[in-house]
């Protein structure tokens, strides 16, 4: 008589795979490794000194209320400030319109929950973020690709018949991850009006819009589809403005969805730390991030000016990459004979790593001669050192 | 033409409806109202002082790893302090067994999320834990209940044909939650060996555990379960030993089962706040729970024995209720023609709250002539006028 097994997974936990990224992150946590894999902010942008004494005032003031249960919609002081942070160019967001959440990673499982049933039709950029591909993809969806050429997303494409009747299009218009690229302004008026007119939310995903360092000031999904009558839901993070371990953002919607959203989270999670809610609303009330982002955002474009030298010096002419004017990350074309999963296991013995561009893709429609680069966490010497390794390797690769 | 609605819910979204109890809080916010409806620890019990002294040293000592991102499965150290307490009786736990999570409600979403298809099988306690079936539901199970009695589950229901094939039954064994029930030594021995015949796992929920005020102390079903084959799925909570605030828990399992939790809370919010975990691992490494929780035990035990005093001297006899050895909870049996749902609005407009019996039920087999009664936020004086009041109530319509 055989045995049965002791347990069963769902269908979808079966066919979950551990993110390609954390994999190559457990070899690149060795110190001899110089990698450009990683999806972390930079340490030293982290304001550990202001993040402490706001939780010394928390602790000493409030320390009862801090640490019993809170409300599931967040507290309050800090909806509201995250409110009167987007009220701009005409447009007013409502504290009620402001559910906070564990991380924006949180914001993606209970926009699942909430949108995505069995089959359902969601328009994802080709590439997109991994993490919202992973989360989605627990609810399993039915994905169609938006296709991007180098300023992003092709708004035309939500049009289509292919795009008609999706749950939402998920979009991420400033410094993509991980294309680096900026959705211009031509084209995110041209995105919330086809989805406007086409009855598709917008899911803006915007966890690095306050780290440009080069360019101006674009007006956001949700300010410009509020005034074009779009339904947009835009999601922000506390991660790269101030650390992502506290694990805190937000999701801005329609008092509608926001409400609906409560009870989701209520199911998931009850409510997100009372504590650190309250510890950076005390670090950010009183226009902290105005002083502190200009430092941040200097770190951020040197280290990217030197990667981009360093490139400019070391890869071959067949090669070709974005200019971020924000954010983390520089994408890469390689030459079209070069398959970056294969350069990655060549990288990875020069203790260089990167992350290939292929998980990005849904469908496998993806490109194999695609890789995402960070420059935040790595010293000059190691991007300069790695650089120099990575681009003798694809003039090795693309010879063969 | 007629516009199309510009969003369209999940159906497992749009079935959900906001707690029963989180909606009469609402009303028992106002401070004339003596609520017994609360699931909230005592802030009297919160270590203030510890946890303030443990984020000083955490941000003193290791703030920007605090600030970091961390691993998915949780801080090194926390996990080995959660298997070092849990291994006890012959039996050890693994640090690679446990997952760190945003609070137990997390680990109930996880484990909807590996265990829960669409009309899965899972067999609950009739009554359960009502934050556990929100959670549940959003992956549409088919529920199985379990029938209880004044000692807690019946375990020979597990192994009756309509639960074979269950994906896991979901027990609450100490200190019941609404129950106040605690399952003999007998009947824990009994359900970990038709579990582990039956094989179905056991997801053993032990937030209270700790709060043990009278009886002795009962092994786990991890521990006996482990002896007995069966597999169990233990989660455990700092919300109710050190404050609810911090929103952490954490699962133990069999490392098969952990290491696909870790790939599932990834994709749902990457991992629990660094910081917290830190210090939490901080206030607790070196016995202070030992030292805490007799003051926390004492304080609960005097509140619950007050109001079982009152409540023996202002119900009337054709009501019943549980004595609970630890925890938070009375349920009450009132008389036969009495409607919970009926009282409470009668008693809210005396000012007066408790939680209806019916929501903690599933497959609508509920009784209406019960409710649950939290004593440990109230102050004795309160209790007092609370438990006479009720008591008038129900000896009102226990004659109509």
């Amino acid at each position: 008589m055989q045995s049965q097994t002791p347990f069963t997974f769902t269908q979808r936990a079966q066919k979950l795979t551990s993110s390609a990224i954390r994999e190559i992150l457990k070899v690149t946590t060795r110190p001899e490794v110089i990698s450009f894999a990683g999806g972390l902010p930079s340490a030293d942008g982290f304001p550990v000194q202001e993040i402490h004494e706001a939780f010394d005032r928390v602790l000493k003031r409030d320390g009862r209320v801090a640490l019993q249960y809170g409300p599931t919609e967040g507290y309050g002081p800090l909806r509201e400030w995250v409110a009167a942070d987007l009220s701009q160019d005409g447009v007013v967001v409502q504290p009620e319109e402001v559910l906070i959440v564990s991380g924006s990673q949180q914001a993606l499982d209970l926009l699942g929950k909430l949108f995505v049933d069995v089959g359902s039709k969601i328009l994802v950029e080709s590439p997109t973020y991994l993490g919202a591909l992973q989360s989605f993809s627990l609810f399993e969806p039915n994905y169609v690709s938006i296709a991007t050429d180098d300023q992003g997303l092709i708004p035309s494409e939500v049009s289509e018949p292919k795009a008609q009747g999706a749950r939402f299009v998920y979009a991420l218009p400033n410094f993509h991850n991980p294309m680096g690229v900026t959705l211009s302004l031509e084209r995110r008026q041209e995105l919330v009006e086809r989805c406007a007119a086409a009855n598709i939310p917008i899911v803006e995903d915007d966890p690095y819009g306050e780290l440009r360092y080069a360019g101006s000031h674009l007006p956001s999904l949700l300010n410009l589809g509020r005034k074009a009558g779009a339904t947009v839901i835009r999601l922000g993070s506390f991660s790269k403005v101030l650390a992502p371990g506290l694990r805190l953002g937000y999701i801005v919607a329609p008092k509608e969805i926001i409400d609906k959203l409560v009870q989701v989270k209520q199911a998931t999670d009850l409510h997100s730390s009372s504590i650190t809610q309250m510890a950076v609303y005390e670090v950010i009330k009183d226009g902290f991030l105005t002083k502190h982002l200009p430092a941040v955002r200097d770190l951020y474009k040197r280290q990217c000016e030197f990667m981009l030298d360093a490139m400019t010096e070391h890869f071959p002419e067949t090669a070709s990459w974005t200019r971020p004017e924000g954010g983390m990350f520089i994408w890469v074309k390689l030459p079209q004979n070069v398959d970056a999963q294969e350069l990655l296991a060549k990288a990875i013995d020069r203790h260089v790593a990167f992350v290939p561009g292929a998980p990005f893709y849904v469908n496998d429609d993806f490109q194999r001669n695609t890789m995402r680069l960070s420059f935040v966490t790595v010293s000059e010497e190691r991007i300069r050192q790695g650089i120099a390794i990575l681009g003798q390797l694809i003039r090795e690769a693309s010879e063969n």
